[in-house]
Formats: structure tokens, sequence, C-alpha cells
């Protein structure tokens, strides 16, 4: 089985055992996953940009990946699939030629 | 190769042709994780649970994924690692009988 | 009238004369305010400390006090009372002689 | 002396008495003022819109109205100002007529 797959599996037996899917609707998935990446940006807080508890940044990371994978689990959609595919649309948003080098958002290159 | 490993070497190389490695201090990458989780976020806005528009949910999920291996990466974690880690922690901090159809805190088990 | 409530006679006036009460419960309007607190800080991102543009996050910060003034009046709130109440319990949290000199949080000191 | 600026003198004698200015760049600024959001938006998480816990909304809030008024603070920002100014920006962006009665976007309009 691929990765994603037989993980997505295990969080879903994990939710399932503590009977949560009532609670996973689209939109609360959504929330949850915004405010486990904030928690991870918490790590970060009043702190320069590599000093971060290595430890506290793989649980939280950890966290933020559970949920968007029951997130993607809950749209029927393969992680593979969707990330190229946003990858090659990025690539039409970011042109090499113009994006090299630079930060700018790709409506102000 | 393992799917979440090629998906790093996939999106080092969409960055590494537009010379950004140089922006994506750790920090920073979990700033933009944040900031996508959030634009996820916005698609259920004033709306019902299920009510986004898939095809954006799908873009922004992927945006979102696509930083959260970034920052895996630079901290050389990997994916089903982690996640398999988490999951031993989150089953003592959520024991199937205390936890069972609840959607509390741990902390108020 | 007191600054605060004359700021929220001016924003209820904003969405009344539009009819959007009705969107405005309260779980989205903290989305809301989440949202935009999120885009304030997408003004940061790759950046230095000081180096956003300032005219943008006098506007990004407007929209985040703006829902943070319509969730407080939703809730019948008032700030300067909520905002010194709050300080009190910060001053227990983080008393003088451990907090002086350190960002680490209240759990951590 | 006006409302918030008395907030504001209240909130930078609490910063004071901690010796905490020297870790308050602006950025840091709007990353604590995007997690405190965050805390406020996790009262709501798994429940329905009117469902969080009163009093903490109240302390929650109060910490994300500290930050901005850091924030506007750290800025030289006027809030009755920003706040006027901006309404004047959404008074265009959203004219009543387009507006009225539906919660889309500016560009969708």
């Amino acid at each position: 089985m691929k990765e994603t797959e037989a993980l997505k599996e295990k969080i879903r037996q994990f939710r399932d055992q503590r009977d949560w899917a009532q609670f996973h609707n689209t939109k609360d998935l959504a929330l949850a996953l915004s405010i486990e990446a904030s928690e991870l940006l918490e790590l970060f807080l009043w702190k320069a940009p590599e000093s971060a508890d290595p430890q506290k940044i793989r649980e939280e990371l950890a966290d933020v990946l559970m949920y968007a994978l029951l997130l993607a689990d809950k749209q029927g959609l393969d992680i593979t699939e969707i990330i190229e595919e946003k990858l090659l649309l990025n690539n039409k948003k970011y042109p090499v030629d113009k994006a090299r080098g630079t930060a700018k958002k790709y409506n102000e290159l």
C-alpha cells in the first residue's frame, strides 16, 4: 500500500476506536488543522529562526500532518496527486525566470 | 523510493529552480504553513460545514502539505515515523475508555 | 460615548447596511478574526522583523480590530473591562520577579 | 485621555515592569496576535456556533486585543483613525447594492 494511504488507515483506526468521526465535519477539520499549525508556530515565538525545540517541532508537525491526512481522506484526495497538480499550477504562477531569487508574491512579480 | 520522500524531492526541485532555499529558515516555513492553513480555513468562512468548493480545498490542502513536507525535510524528519510516534503519544493522552465519544481535550477528560 | 463603543456603533452600521448580521454567528466571527490575523502575519513572511509595508499593516490591523470589536459586541463585552481583568490574571501568571527579562511561557517559569 | 490610549498605557506598563520590550519586534507581535486569535478559535472547535464558554471567550479575546494594541502602539497607529480609514476602503470594496445579503468576497461580487 502507498505510504500516505497506510498512514490514513492508521489515523482512521485511532479515530474510530474513539468514535470521533461524528465530530469530523470538513469545516471543523480545517479549524483543527489551522489550530495545530498555530501551535507549531508558537514554538518559534520570540525566538531566532532556528531556535525552536526540535522534539516539539516533531510532535506539532505530526499533529498538522494528521489533520491534513484526515481532511484529504474525508475529501477522497490522493496526496501525491494533489501535490503534483499544485506544483504544475505554481509553475505557471511562479515562472522560473521571474521568480528566481525573489520572495515576492505572484501578483507582485 | 517512499512516497513522501519522492514528494520532498519534487518540492525541493521546484524550490531550487527558483533559488528559494535562502528564504526558507524554519521559522518562516512555520509561518508559511500557518498562513496556508488559514487560507484553507477561509474557504469555510460564513458557510455550513460541508459547503466549501472541493477544487479549492484540493489546492489549498496541497499548499499546506507542501510546506509541511519542506519543514519536515529541513528538520530531517520522516513523515511515517513522526506520525506513528505521535499516535503512540496521543494514545496515552486520549485513552480509549475515557475519550470514546467525547470531543473534550485531554486535560478535561 | 466611550471610544470603543463609538467604534462598535460604526461597525454595526456598516454591517447592517449590508444585512450581514445573519452570517455573524460567534464561531464564524472567531474564524474571520483568525483569518485576518493571518493576513496581517503574511505581511512579514520571508522578511526581516521590521520590513513589512506600514500602510498594509495599518489596513490589516484595522480588519483584525473590527472583527474583535464585532465579537465583543456580540458577546456584550466592554473592551476596557476585559483587558483590565486579563491584566490582573496575567499579573498572577507572570509575576514580575520570575518573568522579568525572559520570554518563557508561564508554565516554564 | 482616549480609551484606547489609556489601554495602551496600561499594557506598556505591564510589559515594561517585565522588561519585555526587547522581545517585541513587529514580526513577533504579529505572530503572537495570530497565535492568540487561534487560541480563541480553539474554543469553538468541534462545537455548534454558539456553544463556546463565554468566560474563556472573554479572556482569549482580551489577549488578542492586547497584542493588537501593542502592535498599533509600536507602529504609532491610532485605533479610531485606522478603523475609520478601513471602513471607507471597505465601503468601496463592498458597495451596499452589490454586497447586501451576500457573504461573497469582494472579488466575487
